[in-house]
């Protein structure tokens, strides 16, 4: 690059400053309601970059260890505050760069969302419980979790506020358990990500957090990504977007013994039984339409399979479906790519033998955007060619599967890949019951939260969360990468006290509960209450 | 092979019978102590036996998703009973097979571990709290850990019983959990194994598990370990062995989404401070002597590396150390290329500048054995040359590198691979309090358990143990291979009920708190107490 263009460039944050990156290319976002490119210009990291910005962090992890808990706690609450005073200019920035709309989507939904799980996490960390502190006063024995070290974060491009790589959940559980991390820009809203990152070093000044405890890289080579996260500096790597990318990522960490938390595919299938056609289709009809569409159906949970049983019941719930999916709104797509991968997924579907049922317009306009798309496919065909069929299409497509019986929708559901989410709409009545029985083992053995009478969509930052799953939706089936403070969890490693002195033991494991709130486990009894002398 | 060849080996249980086995080849153990070949045959299964027993245990697994938390903690004591009423059969063949002795170690110390841990996997199975029921009233989202399906567990040589592949910690918890099992035998000792298998089957058939709950295969060739750990049938795999081995295993295991918990390899370093020698030089020469030989050394945590400082004291307890290695018994080793193997290191190492501390005799004798070796080196050099410092020689051989300052054994800490233990002997007087501050956070990095003034080959099963460890030491580093009910929810997979109406919830998620025994997470709290309406 030639120095006027590397001027030109956003800086990096690295090893404590913003700086200018060492940079082998640049990019731009785009306007997605537009078509057009953005005028701000980032930089495509070269390796330099990365290995400063490891080098970087784990001097930070050392001084990290030694942190009160409350230092971390007090940044992550003086960052949501820096939110909540910048979500103005947040809201502008990323609606200019995702086309999701101002109010209620990045306003009213995206922001609190935001705020209310870094406050969750900080809480998280002040009150310590996350670490599950273990206590044989017998053995003299005691274990908790602790601190793993640096950890990258990939965010997605879909949230660019709940999961973004330096203000989302991964980037808060990482932080919470006291590692730095590097977060790595998702390249379709750098600009929100700078935002953030600004606010997030201001907050990090300010409680006194180590220089490097927060890095932000734009974007890397394809080959720096695969070393960066195997590196021997690197500790874990929280991944959210595309499978290719994400199963590359995976197969690098793990060769060299790193780990990594993905959430890769998933098309969250809901299956309806008669009974709750018969109780209530055009609700039904409604709340699908709506979740498919809402954001263009760019949600990680967005129910993309939807199994009505064949008849006549069921025919007039998908005209219906087809008839919303054909009047309602059609979004903006995230990326120039997405419009055309939706259409080529289709077309595979349809000269694989389903039926299109939507009007297939396209809008004379710049904007990234796809018609509305429903398909339908008989449960014969998807079962003889089910990984085609669950492809996840990422934006406003969904696939139907008529089923004929009970039986032929546990057939097919014992080939779905792992979900994050599966739901069953039912009678209220009781009517469907017996067939509920018959298809709920089956289904929840391929996801990770089991629904009822309701779509998806909505993932509540809960304790009791799950969003993960069996794999590919997740890498790991034992953890969530929502909710407070479980994912927390997925960035620590057990650490384990045997026979250590007692004024050596980590304060949450000493005899006495340091502030008498932390639940620990002492002789199998979960208890706020100090070790018995 | 022939069939009358065929119809001489032991026959595999698979499926719910033993039979004989679809073989590709056979084997026979060896007496470590004659160096003669047993003369028992055993099938080293084609993949048609593992095809059988991974449908099997999917069938099983089906069954074993509806059966009472009771049934399997019942399997479980019905057969850690079984294993007490059996233990001098037992104790026999594993000594006949291993050379381990009867007394005190197989009859006095690995049986009652054995049955120990199974009757608490049996009260984990029973009691549920390892589930961890997390329930958010208020948005009536509920989760807990399940049951994750066919779990393949490859147990190692050198514990027969206690982390046997049908007998072991991998075992009793990947049950314990609610999984059927295909247990792999290690080759080193497969009549004990049987022995095992004959009493769980028993015991399995009168507490009413479903046929396949429990299988054993003796062998497979190395491709079809591979294709069993990545096979879509199974959900998860436990091993415990050689590093080259296991590294195989996870790569095959992950590339195709599935888990995998490994322990690979550790040195377990021992860092011996000024003023603890001063105290306690002879005291900590017999531990760390008798640390070493015990089993001859064939022990995940042998301490393979100790940290002593430069100067005359230290020098005094390096020559106590190397006497009471010269002078102690020399067990018999494990397998035939054993003693190779701890030849092969131990040339390499003083090919690299370590000095040979023990007289390398060698016997003139049949059995399987090495001279107890024990070798120094300058932290300069083991700086220089980390990676070949620390391998692992599995057997009665140490190193004892010589630190010439509390910044250089950091620095040397700071090139460790993972381990499973670290430990730190320290004056009493405090003396050496101000370099144990200076050294502990640097090792508490690299190991899973930390440990004050004693060796680390004890290993409790207890909650608040961790026998794991960062990478290589274990695959996963937030989980403990030994310990209940810690260890089980390896095993298992999150599960999250949202809005599931109230009578289709799994017991332990009900309002009501089945039998009032259970910790569950409500609303943040832990209690044993219901959900408050």
């Amino acid at each position: 690059m030639t120095q006027e263009n590397a001027q030109a460039l956003n800086k990096v944050l690295v090893a404590g400053e913003w700086r200018d990156a060492n940079a082998e290319g640049s990019f731009q976002a785009f306007n997605p309601t537009s078509g057009e490119k953005l005028a701000d210009a980032y930089p495509v990291s070269s390796w330099q970059d990365c290995d400063a910005a490891l080098t970087a962090a784990v001097e930070a992890f050392v001084s990290m260890q030694s942190l009160s808990r409350e230092v971390i706690a007090d940044f992550i609450e003086k960052y949501a505050a820096r939110i909540e005073a910048n979500s103005q200019v947040l809201v502008d920035m990323a609606n200019l760069e995702t086309g999701l709309a101002k109010t209620p989507r990045l306003a009213d939904v995206e922001i609190p969302r935001t705020v209310s799980q870094l406050r969750q996490a900080a809480t998280a960390a002040r009150e310590a419980s996350w670490t599950t502190p273990t206590i044989d006063s017998q053995s003299n024995i005691r274990s908790m979790l602790q601190a793993i070290g640096p950890v990258a974060v990939f965010g997605p491009n879909n949230f660019p506020f709940a999961f973004g790589s330096i203000s989302g959940g991964d980037f808060a559980a990482a932080i919470a358990a006291g590692n730095p991390v590097i977060a790595k820009a998702h390249p379709s809203h750098p600009g929100t990500t700078r935002i953030f990152a600004e606010q997030a070093k201001l907050a990090a000044d300010e409680a006194g957090l180590p220089a490097a405890a927060i890095q932000l890289i734009y974007a890397m080579s394809n080959e720096s990504g695969l070393k960066l996260v195997s590196d021997s500096r690197i500790a874990a790597t929280g991944f959210t977007g595309s499978r290719p990318a994400g199963l590359a990522l995976k197969k690098a960490a793990e060769e060299a013994g790193k780990l990594i938390y993905l959430e890769l595919s998933s098309v969250n299938p809901v299956v309806v039984l008669e009974g709750a056609i018969n109780d209530r289709a055009a609700a039904i009809a409604e709340e699908f339409a709506g979740s498919c569409t809402m954001a263009a159906g760019q949600l990680c949970t967005k129910p993309g399979l939807l199994i009505v049983p064949t008849g006549e019941a069921g025919d007039a719930l998908v005209s219906d479906i087809a008839a919303r999916f054909n009047s309602g709104p059609v979004g903006s797509l995230l990326s120039p790519q997405s419009a055309e991968h939706i259409a080529a997924t289709a077309s595979e579907l349809v000269s694989n033998g389903a039926t299109m049922l939507t009007e297939q317009t396209s809008e004379d306009s710049a904007r990234f955007c796809h018609a509305n798309t429903l398909m339908s496919v008989s449960a014969s065909s998807f079962i003889s060619n089910s990984e085609t069929f669950q492809r996840e299409m990422f934006g406003n497509a969904s696939l139907i599967v008529r089923a004929e019986s009970t039986t032929q929708t546990v057939e097919l559901i014992g080939l779905f890949e792992g979900n994050l989410t599966g739901c069953i709409y039912s009678s209220e009545s009781g009517s469907d019951d017996k067939d509920y029985d018959l298809i709920e083992p089956a289904l929840r053995q391929k996801v990770g939260r089991m629904i009822n009478d309701k779509m998806p969509t909505g993932v509540a930052v809960s304790a009791a969360m799950n969003h993960g799953g069996p794999f590919p939706s997740s890498g790991h089936p034992g953890f969530t990468a929502v909710g407070m403070p479980c994912a927390v969890k997925r960035f620590a490693a057990l650490k384990c006290f045997d026979a250590v002195r007692p004024h050596r033991l980590p304060e949450v494991l000493a005899d006495k509960n340091p502030d008498g709130n932390i639940w620990r486990q002492i002789d199998g009894q979960w208890t706020q209450a100090d070790v018995a002398k």
